[in-house]
């Protein structure tokens, strides 16, 4: 009878455990969790936050009870100090401070990610926050609860960013958000986020693009304020600043075992989730991601991602051969009543790719417009030139016209490398209410060729 | 310079004409309507009925002006008597009776469908409706205005049947379905259809399965009123009936040009939409339908169908090259607050086209649960056993719950013949207020395996 070993009880550890005992149910399955929370939504800590999830138990995608009830025995609160490769073993410390030894015939690491601390100064203050864990959420609703904050600023406009900036903004708090690039959302093109940015706006909260924050002080004015100093001269007083501006793979004790490092520190894994140590498949926020359309790794945290490779780690772990299909890069986000989403490539990352890109844009109501509640869709589609080849969609509009579904309708014809010609021939579905006898997502396919028949880029 | 002449005016006639002039600006377009009424949504005459669409002008796709803006030239009005394919040439009467002989280098038939009028005793008594056209949904409007019927009963619960129950419920009547089949909507399971039963009900739909209507009579104690009478000792006293009990191809016209019929008696074609007869195509509601999970025809009459025949058959009537790809038989209706959708085959119809299919049924919330305003989605996915190929999927849920949407991603996955286990590497889009790390319609699929895997076939 052999043994998987799990560090990490995230959706990466879970999903391996998960799989692996599918596969191979004499398979012992231990999951070792340094904090006490198997398996919480880190996506749902804004919604927790907003108090729209009253309960942060809910959190939970499964509970302690079921995920043990699949067979996998789970220690909480238990380190993982560092790995022997040769001797498959680990050394763990428990919550009490004693040391273990734990040995493994199959190991896999789903360490997470971590929140990037840019060079800011006085980020140690009270009242600065980040926000990943299910720790760091509990420490600023205990700051939003006894300190009552009325002024939050958000570092950062990425998808956390902005769902904080909703957040904050349900519980009445005056909400700035600074964004160094010239948008907000930078991972789509600024054609969507300059008006996304009003559209913020327009819901109370104040928006500060192309400003690098430098400092955080003390105010003089306001014992519990916090004076917030960037560039161009800016300065703004507030009770409490969040920063949120990316993630990074949680690699020190992967590395410390000799488990080779690849794009912006992440694990090297390769498809089937295997890194160059025997016996070690890592998955997740920590590894390397395949991209499916650039046919090589890159770095992108995302929880559907590390659901999809732990669970080919799993499956290999046991005994299984499996390899990981690739990202597309699929996200989306919903920001007050809007969703923006994207899938594949933006014109510039196609470039780097090595494609002809031309990115069109289009706007299209997401049903036959006679009857009630159309609303606008706003599509940039991305193609190659000359092979027609789909390369990238994102869309932005109301999150009841089903955008998050039509942009996986792209991520459908991505994963078949579809060209755009052949996104028209598909059997969509059509009623009034809910479509066009062309879906919006064909009507733009129509428009980015007839843009490229026209000659217009 | 070369001519199109086009029989009809509706999706397929439109389509067409404006690719046609796309392929080839010199080209002379010519489109012959019988009616007065070019690119009305059918689809949409539910809507105007409701009163939703206040204007029935509203239900035009593109005005008069538009099509003609496009470059083609529109003979309102104008019905074809007969097409002589040796001569190329066609003989009309316009409105005022005169007969005009008009030549064509290629032809393109549009004729539609209409109404099928069942084996029933009385269908032509005044109060009586079938609905297909424009001039049909007029005449009930003014019937609804001028004779405010209290009591309506539909024959047929199919999408329009339904439709029209939840348009005339809007208009506070009192509505009965009759539906000769075990359960309402027979294009998906009964298993859908028992509970979509129920929730009609509880909109207050009288509903009726398993019943055969006979007769229509005049009543005897109300000289408005009608007594329907069918099987089973059925009787009910109404002050209107429609009945909607599909449609077939118009079809007599082309069959006295010695054009072949095919299946149900529609107009045979080829992929190309060419029929037997030179320079001749037909598309839309009036030919058989290339199926392509089936790899052949089939008669399945939808708007969306036409508008990609129509463009096939426009392509190549101006010298292009192109095969219509297949219809997956991808329909979705709106009844009330649900959604009903279904793509590609049921159990028995996989059964028939001989596959090993097995049909699962699974329940799950659209988005996390923890978020608020989750809705529950009902699938019923049917796969192949011995390859495990995706072959059709049904889906009942809220329509804001993105069923529409979500049916067509099976539909982009049944195009490209995936199996069960490859929708589960495709990379769609994840939040919590939208759904899931595995969306929901990754979940029915992996419960689908899981079934299969468990050997509960």
């Amino acid at each position: 009878m052999s043994s998987l070993l799990i560090i990490g009880g995230s959706d990466a550890g879970v999903s391996a455990g998960l799989r692996a005992r599918q596969i191979d149910p004499t398979l012992t399955v231990t999951m070792v969790l340094a904090d006490a929370f198997p398996n919480y939504s880190i996506c749902g800590l804004p919604f927790y936050l907003s108090g729209e999830v009253g309960d942060w138990h809910q959190l939970a995608h499964r509970s302690l009870a079921d995920i043990e009830g699949q067979g996998i025995q789970v220690r909480l609160s238990t380190r993982v100090r560092d790995i022997d490769p040769r001797e498959h073993t680990l050394r763990a410390e428990t919550a009490s401070g004693a040391t273990e030894i734990l040995a493994y015939d199959r190991l896999m690491i789903g360490t997470g990610a971590e929140p990037v601390r840019p060079p800011i100064q006085g980020l140690e203050q009270n009242g600065v926050f980040t926000l990943h864990t299910m720790e760091d959420s509990f420490a600023i609703a205990r700051y939003l609860e006894n300190s009552r904050p009325q002024r939050v600023l958000i570092i950062g406009a990425g998808y956390i960013g902005l769902e904080m900036a909703d957040a904050l903004s349900h519980r009445q708090l005056e909400v700035t958000v600074v964004e160094q690039m010239p948008a907000v959302l930078p991972t789509v093109d600024p054609a969507l986020g300059l008006p996304l940015e009003t559209y913020l706006q327009n819901h109370g909260v104040i928006v500060h693009t192309g400003v690098r924050i430098e400092k955080i002080r003390n105010s003089q004015a306001d014992d519990r304020g916090l004076r917030v100093i960037g560039d161009h001269h800016f300065e703004k007083e507030v009770d409490m600043v969040l920063v949120v501006v990316g993630v990074k793979p949680v690699n020190a004790l992967a590395q410390s075992a000799g488990i080779r490092l690849g794009v912006r520190g992440a694990i090297q894994v390769d498809r089937t989730m295997a890194t160059n140590q025997p016996d070690i498949y890592a998955a997740g926020d920590c590894v390397e991601t395949y991209h499916r359309l650039l046919n090589r790794t890159t770095y992108l945290p995302l929880g559907t991602t590390a659901h999809k490779q732990g669970r080919v780690a799993g499956e290999n772990a046991a005994g299984g051969h499996r390899e990981y299909a690739g990202s597309l890069g699929t996200q989306v986000v919903k920001v007050f009543d809007w969703a923006i989403a994207r899938t594949g490539f933006k014109d510039q990352e196609a470039q780097a790719a090595g494609y002809h890109p031309f990115t069109s844009e289009f706007r299209v109501w997401d049903h036959k417009a006679y009857y009630p509640g159309a609303r606008e869709l706003v599509f940039r589609l991305t193609g190659d030139l000359h092979t027609g080849q789909l390369l990238g969609a994102q869309l932005m509009g109301h999150w009841q016209a089903a955008v998050a579904k039509r942009i996986d309708i792209f991520a459908m014809a991505l994963y078949q490398q579809m060209s755009m010609a052949e996104v028209l021939n598909v059997d969509l579905s059509y009623t009034p209410p809910l479509g066009s006898p062309w879906d919006a997502v064909q009507m733009a396919v129509e428009d980015w060729i007839q843009q490229v028949r026209a000659g217009n880029p």
